[in-house]
Parts: structure tokens; C-alpha cells; sequence
């Protein structure tokens, strides 16, 4: 098994102080599901009331719980709920096997909570393909129950967390007209454990009454432009799960017009996002891409994901190499529109090329000086149009290889 | 400047024996474009008649001498025809300046050999965003010219290499009704030097005569399952380029339907393709991906250069981890159909998963003791249908690190 690293250089100080959401508590237990010595299930319960609102990996591999989870996230209910979530085991690729282990968990949880299945939700992240011993589960349960407590969000963070070199956790408190509304959120991921992928986990919860159907499509697009715009190494988990659950226990009610409700929920889930990247594998660089003057969107996107996962880009970035021709290159391979002659690119505010060659007042030394820095952004205009989109990753180093070709066993 | 690695433990034991390609005559030059002590300017001189056919990046932000050889590329002419290729600066990314550094060169070369300009390809290999020294280049013509020999292609080789560890070429001679024909060709690619993509160069040679439609056609098809069925880091360089030059000295006509001389022209572009990926930067593993079983050819390609592009997957075989967890997690993010259910995995000979789920009668010991080996091959069956295809690439390791995160000067 892969050693558990020491922290990221990226990781924050501590981990925050969040609010507490009305209608949501927690627990988390050792259940010894693989480790040992460590908090390894999370228990969350969700008032009755509560709107869910879910996102989900796009492999066409993806695990039991997933698919479990995508089955019952649309369907509306006035129950209470539950999100369960081990770490240790993915029931990744474990046949009709996994399919009867999280039936096996969700139901045993729903008699224990008295809710109804349908409104269980569960999450697996670790070895995939190994038969996941639910009975570990489901035996810490009336522990995990009798511990539920609306204080207990860090713990809750700690449970999920596999090789993740720290604990992720965001959230903020608002005021609309008056009356205060709190989000709240926890993820786990890019912190690996053999043989796994990054899978990422991430648990956002609020206070707010916000319409089941609303809630989906404001988690839906807000995803766009934080989870789904950050990247490790274009690897994609067969598990990654993003839930958001809305008690509606400060009884303020947010519609799809509310823009501070949407910014605040904005905030917290790029928080998360970014905490994902800063502790992605063997990371020393934490690494913003910003594509403008493109056609489209889309067109953008295509760009800076091209930059963001090209290994000859992120291993400069890990040497502190100024080399923008690996920009150049990156983008000439997307496959979206790009006029070489058009293009100009920035590290940090310094112009390095511009008119199809480098800039004349562009000297290494700014480049080589700026690369230092540990939190660095490229930005690439490629005067087309007028579309925009940014995406953040990190480096790629000895540490990535150290960490994934370890043998596993 | 990245040092020359020592030589890939993958490679050939030595250049190989080539036939003379009637028709075609090779010289080299220490020209001093930008390495020191060795021959760095390649000139090859094609006899009357000659027809060429070429494949070259896609990248949208290709270099000055690729755009050149594109445009004339499809033109005919019954006139002789040269190549001329320097390695030490890519003329990558340098605006007009380059295109009038291409020029200087290529009108150079049809002054001295008395050619058409039109009949003057190029190719540029090494750091981008500096101004070609063409002065350099035109000014060893006469040497060049005076030195050209038809038993010269070994030298040719090396003169185009980069930091590759080893010179790369390929050749046959097959009997057609009873009449010799000789293809024997060069590449480079994949030994690194900062700041520049593995660029690849191909140039194949063949003293049949064929029409310059047929052999284009011949050559974009077989480019397919060859050169575009490797993959080192899935990044493209902004100068690959490929050319095909038939010279017609063998007066032995060769049509579309001559399988000989297509199998045999498919045998050198897939053993100098197979060399581009031994010499992979940091290789230390030959890796061939087979997927059989897709509902299309298109399908079966996506899957296997998701895995053959995986960061995850190529870490695995470089810590000699049988992890087909990193398998099935990169066939359900291609984006290819897949069902996880269906799916069969083998390492070598050894089933390793099937039905969703490991296979009953795998031992982690077998695919451990396979991985050992330093050429490997995985297979995937989708069983979803009748379509295939193979591809090639090589292990992540650190030594691909520490090439590519070098400081470049």
C-alpha cells in the first residue's frame, strides 16, 4: 500500500471554522473497513424536508453506489435523509456483488434512521474490485447513530478521507433581507491510495428552502466552473459523487433568481475545488489557466483543459521553466480554433508572447523569477471572440511517480 | 539545455542494415544551428521522377517549414526533389521571420541542386520561439552537395536527431513478379531536448514508381494504425512530419492493389513507429494495448489511447503493478461505449477480469511476475462487437520527469 504522504506544501493552515446548518448532523466512526487506527465511515442526517441535488462521475464504469445514488437523487420526497459514506474500499468493478453490498448498507441505515430506502444515499472511495465487508459497516451503525451530532462537520471531513494529506471544508454565512442562510461543505480527493483514482467526494449542505428542481440546476451549472474545471492528470475516478443538500431548517426560502445565494454557493464549491487541487498528488505548484478571446465557451474550455493536463506543460511548471513554447504547443493540439499569429500569453502580468513570437520586451529572467512563486497563473488571449474560461490544476513531479508506481500490494 | 540521456534500455542492439534506395542520395553536416560537434543538417537529393506523399501535425499552431511542405506537397511535377533538415531549432512559433527563414533555406537548396523551389521540402526539429541561423544551414549547401551518396542513410539519421538516445531505420527489399523494389526509411522523435515536444520525423524512401494520388492514399491510410497508433505523453509537437518519396528507379510500377508493397511499406512505418516510442523519454517499458470487441474501429482507438495516455495506467507499469483497476477506470473516462459488465481484461495471456468483476482463477502473483517484463501487452475485450485496434506507448517514470523538468538554459 502506497504511504500515507506528509501534507501538501499547498495545503490551508487549518481547517476552517464553519457554521452549523440547522437540520444536518454527523458522525464519524472506526470501522476498520481497510485502515486501522482512523475514522473511516461518515454518517450524515438530513431533516425531513430536505432537498438533494446530485452530480455524478460520467465513466461508463462507474461504481455501485453511483449508480445507486443517480437512481434515486431526482425523486421527490418530504422524508428526511442520509448519506453514507466508508473509505477503504470503492465497490468499483465488483459485479452483481457491489450492487447487493450497497443495497446492504443504504437499507440497513434507512431501519436504523427509520427513513425509506430511496432516501439513503451512499459513497464508497478506495481499493476497487475487492468485495466491500458492508457487515463493517453496518455494525458501527447504532454507534454512528447515538454520536450524530450538528457539530461534528470536522469529523465528518476526517471519515472520508483516504491518502488526502488534509481534511477539505468550506463554507460562509449570509444574510438575505435580513434572515442568514449557511452553506457548508466537505470534500475528500487527490490525495491517492493505491490502486485507486483521485476519487473526489464532495458533501455541500445549507440551511436554505431551495426547490428540489432549482437546486439541481444551480449545483448543475455551478459545477461547470469550479469541479469541473480543475484537473490533476485528466484521470477520471469511477466514483466521484457531489451531493447538495438543502434542509430548508432556516426556513429562508432561495429561488433560482436569488444571485447571493448563487455566489455564496459559487464560493464555497470553488473553495473545495481549489483544496482539491492543492492537494493533489506530489503537488508543490498550485497553477491557474485562463483562456479569454475565445470563439466560444466551449472553445475556451478546450484550450485550457489542454494546457492544464499536458504533461510537458505541468512538469515546466514543477522545473519553475518559464516555457511558454509548451503553451504554444498545447494549444495548437486541443483541437479547438487557434490562430498562432493572434495568440498572446502572460505568466502572472509579464507579456511573454504576442504576434505569433515572443514578446520583444519579454526577458527570461522575469519568467524564471515569477515561476518561483508557489501559486502561479498562465493566461492565454487568442483574440478571437469574446468567450472566457478559467481552470486550475497543479504540477506534475517526482512525487506523482512516486506515488502511483508504488506497487500496490 | 537538457544533458543527452544515456541510451533507452529499449533500444535496437544497433542501427540496422538498409537496402541502397535507388534514386535517393543522403548527406550530413556539422552545420552548428545550434549543437556543437556533430552533424546536425541532413540533405536528402530525389531523382527525376520522384513522387511524394505526406502526413503532418494537426497542431493549429504548426511551424513555418510544415506549412511550407503542406502547400506543396500535392502539386506534380516531374522534376527531381529535395529534403532538407535541421535539428537544434524547430522554426516553431517565430512569426514572419519564420517563414522567411523556411524560404531562405528551401530556394537555397533548389539554387544549388538546380530544382524548382517548389520541389524543396523542409523540416526544422529543436527549441521553439528563436530565430533561425538559416545563414548556417545555406552556408554548408556546397558541402552538403558534394558529399551526397546513396550509401549515406545511416549518417542521414543521425544528423536529424534531437536528443534521441539512439538513431532510428527501417528497411526491406521484397520481390514483385520477380523484380526487386527497396523501401528503407529514417525517424526521430521522442528523445527530448528542452524546451520542444518529442517531435517526430519520418522520412521513407522507395525506388518503386507509383502514382503520387496512390501513394498518398497508401501513406494516410497506413499512418493510421502506425505512426498515429503511438503515443508517448499525448502531447503533439507543432513539426511532425512525415514524407514518403517514391523515385521510380526500380522501373518496377506498384498500384493501389499490390498488397506486397503495402504490407511491406506497413512493415517499416510500424517497426521506425514502434523505435519513436523505445526511445519515449524515461522508457522502460514497451507497452502494446489491444482492444477487440467494439461496435466500431473509431471506438476501439478512443479506449486504447485513453488507457495508453493514462497517467495512472502508465505509473502502474512503471512500478510493475498488475492494477487493472487503472485500466477499467481509463476505459469508462475515453467516453467510448463501454459496459462495465461485459468487459475482459487480459495481462499477456493471464485473464485477469471478467463479468464485472475480477476473474475467479487470477492471482495477483501471475500479473505481478508478468509485469516484470520489459515488453508487455494488455488486452481488452468490450464485447459489444467485431471492431479492434492496437496501440503503442511506453511507462511513466521519473526519468521522464527529470528530463522534462529541467531548467531549459
Amino acid at each position: 500500500m502506497a504511504k500515507i504522504q506528509h501534507i501538501s506544501p499547498l495545503a490551508p493552515e487549518k481547517f476552517p471554522e464553519l457554521p452549523v446548518i440547522r437540520g444536518v448532523e454527523f458522525a464519524a466512526v472506526e470501522a476498520g473497513v481497510k485502515y486501522q487506527g482512523r475514522k473511516d465511515v461518515m454518517l450524515a442526517r438530513l431533516a425531513s424536508g430536505t432537498a438533494l441535488a446530485g452530480v455524478f462521475t460520467k465513466s461508463s464504469t462507474r461504481a455501485a453506489p453511483v449508480l445507486d445514488c443517480q437512481s434515486k437523487i431526482g425523486l421527490d420526497s418530504d422524508d428526511g435523509a442520509a448519506i453514507i459514506v466508508n473509505a477503504g474500499n470503492a465497490n468499483a468493478f465488483t459485479g452483481k456483488n457491489g450492487t447487493d453490498a450497497t443495497y446492504a448498507v443504504t437499507s440497513a441505515v434507512a431501519d436504523c434512521l427509520d427513513l425509506p430506502e430511496s432516501r439513503v444515499f451512499s459513497s464508497s472511495t478506495g481499493v476497487i474490485g475487492e468485495p466491500l465487508q458492508h457487515s463493517r459497516i453496518t455494525s458501527k451503525l447504532l454507534e454512528l447513530k447515538e454520536n450524530l451530532s450538528d457539530a461534528a462537520i470536522q469529523d465528518a471531513a476526517d471519515g472520508i478521507r483516504t491518502t488526502d494529506t488534509f481534511a477539505k471544508g468550506a463554507g460562509i454565512e449570509i444574510s438575505l433581507d435580513g434572515q442568514i442562510v449557511r452553506i457548508a461543505g466537505i470534500a475528500k480527493g487527490s490525495g491517492m491510495i493505491a490502486p485507486d483514482m483521485a476519487t473526489m467526494l464532495v458533501y455541500i449542505f445549507t440551511d436554505a428552502r431551495v426547490d428540489r428542481d432549482v437546486l439541481q440546476s444551480m449545483l448543475s451549472e455551478l459545477t461547470e466552473t469550479t469541479f469541473n474545471s480543475i484537473t490533476v492528470d485528466s484521470d477520471t475516478s469511477t466514483s466521484d459523487t457531489l451531493l447538495l443538500a438543502a434542509t430548508g431548517a432556516s426556513e429562508v426560502e432561495v429561488g433560482a433568481e436569488s444571485a447571493a445565494f448563487r455566489d455564496a454557493l459559487h464560493g464555497v464549491m470553488l473553495d473545495l475545488a481549489h483544496q482539491v487541487v492543492r492537494d493533489g498528488e506530489g503537488a508543490t505548484k498550485f497553477l491557474e489557466i485562463e483562456v479569454t478571446g475565445a470563439a466560444s465557451q466551449e472553445d475556451a474550455k478546450t484550450h485550457a483543459l489542454a494546457i492544464a493536463n499536458s504533461p510537458l506543460v505541468k512538469t515546466a511548471v514543477a522545473g519553475e521553466d518559464p516555457n511558454w513554447g509548451r503553451v504554444v504547443m498545447a494549444i495548437g493540439k486541443s483541437g479547438a480554433p487557434a490562430d498562432r499569429d493572434r495568440l498572446a500569453i502572460r505568466f502572472g502580468d509579464i507579456l511573454v508572447a504576442e504576434n505569433g513570437w515572443v514578446s520583444p520586451d519579454y526577458h527570461e529572467d522575469d519568467g524564471a523569477s515569477y515561476m518561483q512563486n508557489q501559486d502561479l497563473k498562465i493566461s492565454i488571449d487568442l483574440g478571437l471572440g469574446k468567450s472566457q474560461s478559467t481552470v486550475w490544476t497543479c504540477d506534475l513531479t517526482h512525487g506523482y511517480i512516486t506515488i502511483n508506481a508504488d506497487y500496490r500490494s
